[in-house]
């Protein structure tokens, strides 16, 4: 398969493993307008539903396919022949349509949910990745909880997937188990030790339960994966899905690890993390990294301080780079002259050291008794300085 | 000094680091009730406040000092005279006193925050840690964005705070930045190269700005440290400190790593969590790890019959670990016949497989429009079941 090695797939399911959580339902048209900006935003594969779950599920595969032009629309199925004929059906109108298919991979999984065998199982999953190769090239396989999977298994399995025309190989850590550093060691095992493994992408799918999906997605690209799949605030089951706006953000971040997202126009994920939250009734904590109404709220005396001196030393990432309005300087009962002196600068006031130092005593006594000090509280502290 | 070298203390620091965020101040009782609650869940070290700060701030360190017995508690400092003198006062009632003291380690903050060179720096973090030792044993020094430090420096400075008394040394990736192999490196190679080492515990303190936070917490107690700082919820400046119940729940699930947290009662997590959370005003997201409301419930047809089968499939805490009141099979449009069925028989309700076959089909049609299904919806499926 022809690619830039350096060029990282971002494969976004906000609207498939995001949208089935208690409570985030959407409708076609909510979908629809979710994936315009999901394409906007540049993302390389848009996951649009599971067609053979329910009628709703399905029509809006078949409506987002309209919609898009440039991403792959994907559809995920079961390895069952009933799932592939419906996700085949619902991609009819995509410009690039992927299917997405897949089985557990660890014994717990095969034991416990198939009541199978190791044999049985990698033979339906080459059985479906072969069905569905009958209709579409672009196949992408999952070995469900890989995570937990025995890693000789799990090599022999995404070699015989790949052998029957997988083109995406996805290793989730379906339980959010893995530590980065075991994740990243999986990821490489794969990638040394699966003879055709050159011919398809491997994709990481990291899920939170240990707050972990975020590392660990970026240590499976650092060892070797090229396709990160994940949701805009990172919902999803339980704790959740990668935040993808985390891991652009940490790729872009850290340029030397030379992984390529430059086609993400990040600058959209603010509106979009808003647009979201809110279709789909999910809050995002204030302290939400890279998109949480705080991220990048400064508040103490000692990193307002130093922020003013030079933003540098307590920003890594500018806030427009996200399109996030603005960093802010929060005046509190923590926060020290500095910041006090910026905001009365602000709001046109120029005061001496011994001025600003009385200002500030009185200013303490009230922020110790109110949260959220407004203009006007700060004017009637300079009142009470100007009549002295 | 003398300790377990499994150990992890657990560093506290929801009422200082937490407490000065925009909107989250406390009062001095709140902080208490807060303080009490830590103590019943083990934590080693309460940070309490940053006493030179403002008079409230002073006042909640005295008082949290009187109405704790168990953990150590610390009061934040900056390497200056004053602030030392002040942080002395405030902790005269604490049975286990600690300062923690400290100073920019990196060349960013020294040249544009402290406008200074290397050795000024050096000899003013000594100067304060010499100075703070005069009054209280135990001593903390924190090298401000180290993250970001010259690593041969960084190790000098180390070295001679604890020279000076330093009985543990904080590495804060002050900004969130690092990556967690580069963050494990940086506290391996203290532990490798810094001569007297062995005579401190290295504490880790993470901030969360690339969603590293938890990860990176881990990689440090993986190469060396013994000591993580951090927050309930997460809950800190910008995008939050560490989330304290995170790395405590990756302790206790991968019991291989052989750090020792058996100290903390973990079932306490959950009710912690929801008062941080209320009397901060900071609303934890459903899909947070740990302790989102979403945490443990299953929506998805596939996970939910997973999990039914077997609950380890798709679980590895149990919510009752963490206080959790019960993990849940949510019903949505993504649901399966097997998490229908597992309601219908709650309910009372045998079906025969044609009538569940029925019913689901009915049950499809509904959920596609409805968000929240409740006893009364299914029941009424039911009645139509029966009437046929």
């Amino acid at each position: 398969m022809l690619h830039d090695p350096n060029h990282i797939y971002i494969f976004d399911t906000t609207l498939r493993d995001g949208e089935q959580v208690p409570g985030c339902q959407l409708s076609t048209s909510e979908k629809i307008e979710i994936a315009k900006e999901l394409e906007a935003l540049g993302v390389d594969v848009i996951e649009a539903g599971f067609p053979v779950s329910s009628p709703g599920d399905f029509q809006s595969v078949v409506e987002i396919s309209k919609a898009v032009k440039n991403p792959i629309v994907c559809a995920l199925t079961r390895a069952h022949k009933g799932d592939i004929d419906s996700a085949v059906a619902s991609l009819q109108y995509a410009k690039h349509p992927r299917i997405h298919t897949g089985i557990g991979a660890s014994d717990m999984h095969i034991r416990h949910k198939f009541n199978s065998t190791r044999e049985e199982i990698l033979e339906r999953a080459v059985t479906a990745v072969k069905y569905a190769k009958g209709f579409v090239e672009d196949i992408e396989f999952y070995a469900e909880d890989a995570g937990r999977a025995d890693i000789e298994y799990l090599a022999k399995m995404i070699e015989a997937v790949i052998a029957a025309g997988a083109t995406v190989v996805n290793i989730p850590d379906t339980n959010g188990y893995c530590l980065p550093d075991q994740y990243g060691s999986k990821i490489r095992f794969l990638k040394e030790n699966v003879k055709n493994i050159d011919q398809a992408i491997i994709s990481v799918h990291c899920h939170n339960d240990l707050g972990l999906a975020t590392a660990n997605s970026v240590s499976g690209l650092q060892n070797g994966a090229r396709q990160i799949e994940g949701t805009i605030n990172g919902i999803g089951e339980r704790a959740g899905n990668t935040s993808i706006e985390e891991v652009v953000m940490i790729l872009k971040t850290h340029q030397s690890l030379n992984l390529n997202i430059d086609h993400i126009n990040t600058k959209a994920f603010y509106e979009l993390s808003r647009m979201v939250s809110t279709q789909m009734r999910m809050p995002v904590q204030p302290n939400k990294a890279i998109v949480g109404s705080n991220a990048f709220a400064h508040s103490s005396g000692i990193h307002q301080d130093g922020f003013l001196k030079n933003r540098e030393n307590y920003e890594i990432i500018k806030p427009e780079d996200v399109g996030f309005p603005s960093a802010s300087i929060v005046l509190t009962a923590r926060s020290g002259r500095h910041a006090l002196r910026f905001h009365l600068e602000r709001l046109g006031h120029q005061l001496s050291k011994t001025e600003l130092d009385e200002t500030y005593k009185r200013f303490l006594t009230l922020a110790d008794s109110k949260l959220d000090l407004n203009d006007d509280d700060l004017l009637g502290l300079i009142t009470v300085a100007s009549a002295r």
